[in-house]
């Protein structure tokens, strides 16, 4: 395509999709719950259909030469199809946020103020490879009341074509304009730039995939982005630690997935216990198979290898961890800030003192005691689904759901009020 | 300044920031509060310092050939250094908002969650004439536990270096970080491009100035940014308005003060009404010396202009006021979509209905009924005093007080949970 076609393609697509934003600021509840209960039913109706158009990708990907790790990322069979339906069906029955009094409050004037919830309006999505990306953050945002639009990997495209088309029957069922979940309908790359210059049209950006799109992303918008670039998480073993509870923590925070952005990257050992529980907890990662890359104070550990000074602030997202020797919990905190990337943290203590020094102190987004990292995740937060992860300071931090997927208006009454 | 050494001017300021503000995230809230109300005795005590400098930047204006109301923008006497100590005693009698538990809730994993307002981080505030905002500026963000750069207009230099110095004593007063509330040291406005673009030192930069300032800004900023552009607020005359309610209210909302951003611009005016109410509301407006440019369907009433069309979606800031006939509330709403700013509009009714369509349809910042859109202002909210009105779409909307220069973090506490 050229410049004035992805131009005049974008002006199409954020027009319509103001439009149907602000049809679905009003719509009632029931409809946008009922568009994704008819949604899920279309993409169990139209399964074959949905395999049909991801064999194609799967093609398309092996031509590519994508790695097996990205060709299962693509693939969609009956039980992950089965997955997005009950994904979708979740959302569907999650409280809906919009309209909800945040807060509200009388002036001396006669003035009664409410802070009532609303949508933001449009939401631009740009993911990779996963296809059911398309359905969960097409529902995270019609359950906010926003239009959203959606530009899928290029590799993924006619999976991502297929269950949008699903979105669509949805909403059609419901009364709700079409164009309340767009699709990017072309494979160019332009198409994104566009996006990210498209303030006039959406009003913010979630890019959902690696850091290589995610730092394109935050280097080239000019609208606002819920994204965190990485998850470099730290959990800290502070010398009160309970020692059952850390051994179970640390490994659960390492190696129960190792691929999410809440996985622990590096371990801090007070130096009290390196000669203890600091070697226990070190000795069963190295169990587990996990490479302990230590840094100085630790290598005459059995199993590790020597840390190079780049391990430090690094996301490995593999079996891989850092692991440092800080004095106390200032050290932690000291460490945690040169190379943390305000994701999550976790601190293993019995001691109240020394938490609270560490929540205090540090702004991660989310900041753990005697938790595993692991539950840095929408879900575990009770929020239902998440679009993502935010690390920005601003609005959306932490677990992005539905709620985080508002923004707010005042609604102010008098009885002829006037200001004096 | 070269290049390079305005460069070097924004590392040190920023680095210096960033150090303060992670001090002042745990500095007791007491010690704000005292660095406050040290710097409204230092303001008081060394006001005879203040005029004189504020002397010198009077010369400078008058030799630039400053309009006579930047003059007295700029001019600070006894009177009105009385105001800015006032302000900063009132900032420092506000609720403390950093560390208050927005929410909390548990998970049937053991888990606790609390949702807790933290500071945002450093604030950069870039104004023009007023010296006085130095102070109001500073206070709040100090208040909200922010560390602040500021960039006061060329022409108030020595004034705002003069009101600067005091809040320093303050914040000295009470052991705070110097750095906590820092000034330009320069009047080169290369400064100000080199704080738009200082991502890694300043979270959100707010604009206080006219639509010129504002403009660049929001054009230039690659850090986020708490603004309005204008303030083109509507007042609709439902054909259900009480008729001494509308009187007085539009009259207020026009009059009260024609220069600020919750002054109404323009009138909406029920079919209907036109023969009656309408009439008289005019006809009030026009006694009170405003210039009424009223569009078709209003140019028999006597003492009104023919409207321009681009006298629609202007903001006059003067005793000038577009007028307009609409066929019923949507029509309403249908204009206000088309030429409004989303900063506040109110609707004159005693009809539930047509009230609760203009509060869901719109979205403006602020919708008031029954009110004057003059009590858009953080002071009026119950919020203190306002660093500025927001009409963005994220996080802070409307007045932006101390609590809306917070951000939050998670905290949550387990016993050794692990995710399964």
């Amino acid at each position: 395509m050229d410049k004035g076609d992805v131009t005049a393609l974008m002006q199409g697509l954020g027009a319509a999709a103001r439009a149907a934003a602000a049809e679905l600021a009003f719509a009632p509840p029931e409809a946008r719950r009922k568009a994704l209960e008819a949604a899920a039913d279309a993409v169990w109706a139209r399964r074959a259909e949905i395999v049909a158009a991801n064999a194609l990708d799967m093609d398309y990907g092996r031509d590519k030469g994508l790695t097996a790790a990205m060709l299962d990322r693509l693939m969609l069979d009956e039980p992950r199809i089965q997955g997005i339906v009950a994904g979708l069906r979740a959302v569907a029955a999650q409280k809906d946020p919009v309209g909800e009094v945040i807060t509200e409050w009388d002036m001396p004037t006669g003035l009664h103020i409410r802070r009532v919830r609303t949508p933001i309006g449009v939401v631009g999505v740009i993911y990779e490879s996963r296809p059911n990306v398309t359905a969960d953050a097409g529902a995270l945002c019609l359950k906010s009341g926003n239009a959203v639009i959606l530009r899928g990997g290029s590799e993924s495209f006619h999976s991502s074509t297929a269950i949008h088309a699903c979105m669509v029957d949805g909403l059609r069922a419901a009364g709700l304009p079409e164009a309340a979940i767009q699709l990017m309908p072309t494979r160019d790359r332009a198409a994104v730039a566009a996006m990210l210059r498209a303030v006039e049209f959406i009003d913010v950006i979630v890019p959902r995939g690696g850091k290589g799109l995610v730092g394109l992303v935050q280097a080239e918008a000019r609208v606002p982005v819920f994204a965190h670039l990485e998850g470099i998480c730290h959990i800290y073993l502070d010398r009160a630690a309970d020692a059952e509870k850390a051994r179970r923590v640390v490994l659960n925070a390492k190696t129960r997935r190792t691929g999410i952005c809440g996985a622990a990257e590096c371990l801090l050992i007070h130096r009290d216990l390196v000669g203890g529980l600091g070697a226990q907890v070190v000795a069963d990662l190295v169990a587990a198979g996990v490479e302990v890359r230590a840094g100085e104070g630790l290598h005459h550990l059995p199993g590790v290898v020597a840390a190079q000074p780049d391990d430090f602030g690094r996301e490995f997202l593999d079996r891989i961890i850092a692991a440092a020797v800080v004095d106390d919990v200032d050290g932690a905190i000291a460490h945690i800030r040169r190379y943390g990337s305000s994701h999550t943290e976790a601190i293993l203590t019995e001691d109240d003192a020394a938490a609270d020094r560490f929540f205090t102190r540090l702004d991660s987004a989310i900041l753990m005691r005697n938790a595993s990292t692991q539950f840095a995740d929408g879900g575990e937060f009770g929020m239902g689904a998440e679009i993502g992860i935010a690390t920005g300071k601003l609005h959306a931090r932490g677990p992005v759901g539905a709620e985080q997927l508002t923004t707010f208006k005042y609604l102010v009454t008098g009885d002829g009020a006037v200001r004096s």
